[in-house]
């Protein structure tokens, strides 16, 4: 394992081929974003790259893949983008965790022992490492690289409204926007727009809505049964992890989601410096300091019950 | 009345002394936060300066007068900022509706007849040219006056994700989070944190959600029976306009606002280039193309039929 600088991963996404790219499961704006924005760069450059989504492609970022078609050829490179943790290559784990070449990520907390690693944590997105490498390489920034790298660096920052943002955020999506990124489109697909199922799977969800902590721990949930009743897939599903948190007083917001696999996906949003990585990392999880994961076994009542004592640990 | 160049404005407030700077009834970040910035800039050149807020200054944007006080003085220059028409001095109207000497917007339905006139509807936020103004003036952006263009830039663009958005936006942007702006202190309180009593009114308008026109307008209102019932203030109604079209398929989203003066406070926002200005101009109204409003006189049901009878002929 080799921790390198942006000019030396240049110099070997420049002299290698063939590249496979992966993404994290529960694949994001940005893990999907920096793929896109890559794979477009080095085929621009006449090389050969496919990306290879962790998971479904969700449909609201079907607008990336537009003018993608995966490429035939034997792969020789191995990149993970956004992938904090080989543990979140999901099902792909097996088959590439001790073969990644290249790993670029933002996460603080990045563990991954690829080849060569470039971990930036003072990016608020991957996606800002990608477009640094690309304007490196020396490869214009076409629109369906703007799109990519728009929609990482908008998500990822909650369209640059999280405390993660910088300067240089916002230079950056200058310089896509004059790339001819469609950002609006992007915005009011990841920021403004609801369908019905999800404005009904909301109001489900804010009914179950408890407080801890006098006030400074609140907690939601959603279980597959609420799912069903709606017929509401990930896109329902995605962005409810923002709620708790929202709510005055609020320092943890924790959303609890039911999965077939017995186990809750759990994302932590924290507020006033309370770190949301090491609350996660009690249970195996991890992320930024604002905003974590973890996954835990066990049914809503004790899941529940383990999070608001580790959340009173905290307070 | 003469418009004039951003130099020639410069020139006159640098030539000027004592000034009064009007801002719009029903204060949004815009009109306080160019109003605070400019006096901030004005006092910090050794001039006197005064807001005049046009009526309660929101709580929530109480951090942008932390380090106001009233001056005491013969006002001798009167500037409006993001006044796009004397209707909306409100209570002030009668006062200054013809003295003002420096109007300086950025709606493109500006309307007010003063000595001279800078509308830039280029920008996405009139502090956009205050922004401009300030630096031509050669004054240092500090903290407060950092916090204050902030303000205005981001709440007017929803936080950068409203169609208005420019590269200009965001340069600007950064440059005010490299003058020390609380970035995050204010997109927290304007976007990120809601009071109980704002989530309890946001689900009861919710249930007020009316789809015309095949679902491309959505309809919601609010009444003072509601109001008091949770007892909401301005702070709790604020940010209703912008539900309605969040949903999918929804081109144009009304928000009816029943008031003590028995009209209603109408909020249009359009999606798809269906321009909000021109259909709240039926009614009296103007502002942006995507985000207008107007007021009509008249009971729940006569408003609400006049408002999607006016939908379905846009529609």
């Amino acid at each position: 394992m080799k921790k390198i600088t942006l000019l030396e991963a240049k110099s070997l996404l420049l002299k290698n081929d063939n590249f496979h790219i992966l993404t994290h499961r529960y694949p994001d704006g940005d893990t999907i974003g920096c793929a896109f924005a890559l794979c477009y760069a080095l085929r621009d450059m006449g090389k050969k790259a496919n990306v290879i989504i962790n998971g479904k492609l969700p449909t609201k970022f079907s607008y990336l893949a537009e003018n993608y078609a995966d490429q035939n050829f034997l792969e020789q490179y191995v990149v993970s983008v956004d992938v904090a943790d080989v543990k979140l290559l999901g099902e792909y784990k097996e088959e590439y965790e001790n073969r990644i070449d290249l790993c670029l990520d933002h996460h603080a907390s990045n563990c991954v022992e690829a080849e060569n690693v470039l971990v930036d944590s003072s990016c608020a997105a991957a996606c800002e490492i990608i477009h640094e490498l690309i304007k490196a390489m020396g490869v214009e920034i076409t629109k369906d690289i703007a799109n990519a790298l728009y929609t990482g660096v908008s998500t990822d920052t909650g369209c640059f409204c999280y405390s993660n943002t910088t300067a240089s955020t916002h230079r950056i999506a200058a310089e896509l926007m004059e790339s001819g990124c469609e950002f609006y489109k992007i915005n009011r697909i990841n920021f403004e727009t609801k369908t019905r199922a999800k404005l009904k799977m909301e109001r489900m969800v804010y009914d179950t809505m408890e407080f801890y902590c006098s006030g400074k721990c609140a907690i939601i949930y959603t279980t597959i049964a609420m799912q069903n009743a709606l017929n509401a897939g990930d896109d329902e599903m995605e962005g409810l992890a923002s709620i708790p948190r929202q709510i005055e007083g609020v320092k943890i917001g924790i959303t609890m989601r039911e999965k077939e696999d017995g186990t809750f996906k759990v994302s932590v949003r924290t507020n006033d410096g309370i770190n949301a990585c090491e609350f996660c990392s009690r249970f195996g999880g991890g992320g930024h300091v604002a905003a974590s994961g973890c996954s835990i076994k066990g049914d809503l009542q004790s899941v529940k019950y383990m999070l608001i004592k580790a959340a009173e640990e905290v307070l």
